[in-house]
């Protein structure tokens, strides 16, 4: 794990969260991206080094609208840099992590993504993210 | 805000849950810290610029323990390091944001915090901390 990349938040209503986090931070957000794979619209904040990326659901199915049915809004997930998916995803497998997927996934803001399952993480969704070069 | 300082974690078992997140950064704390008034014990890991802070209760009525009751084990809060705690908590009073306390109090990590009550900021419990000099 290289840093913390970004937290992840999931919203009901992204314009709404826009305006509040911005009233929050003092600053507004400096780009949206639509994940139409992952069934979520994003905007991205960003305090220092570190991203703040709202997420919400496109569709019932989404994992976002599962979460807010089952938890309310609230912080989602929290993303570390990697150096190497392959072998990190490899590495956290064997020292007894569930990673989400096979292999990794292009995900938002040009990255290949997995997951460790909260279950076996503390309750803490782990997304690992790599830059695509 | 100037960035994000740490991340807090609710754990039912401080010593279980230093060895899962080592397991998990791949590096263990580098320091323990008992913070009586909070009703806690903590564990400090670094990933990156990045603190991670995990909290086990020391005592039933501790809010960790609460928080575990009701949500289980997982991210409790999220801190940002602000420049002076004192005006920060004034500008988000007055932008509508419950703070928790009248007046900051002395927290872990020789610092002064005080908090955003996730009611008033989308279901996330926001640590405002300032350095002690």
């Amino acid at each position: 794990m290289l840093k913390l990349e970004h937290l992840g938040f999931a919203v009901s209503n992204l314009e709404e969260a826009n305006e509040l986090y911005t009233r929050l931070l003092g600053s507004g957000p400096y780009k949206h991206e639509s994940v139409p794979a992952e069934k979520v619209t994003t905007s991205f904040f960003k305090v220092g080094q570190v991203k703040l990326e709202l997420l919400e659901a496109t569709t019932e199915d989404s994992a976002i609208a599962g979460f807010i049915q089952k938890r309310g809004e609230g912080l989602h997930h929290v993303a570390f840099e990697v150096q190497d998916i392959f072998q990190e995803s490899a590495r956290l497998r064997k020292q007894g992590f569930e990673i989400l997927y096979p292999e990794p996934r292009q995900g938002a803001d040009n990255k290949l993504v997995n997951f460790v399952h909260p279950k076996s993480a503390g309750g803490v969704l782990i997304e690992l993210c790599q830059e695509i070069q």
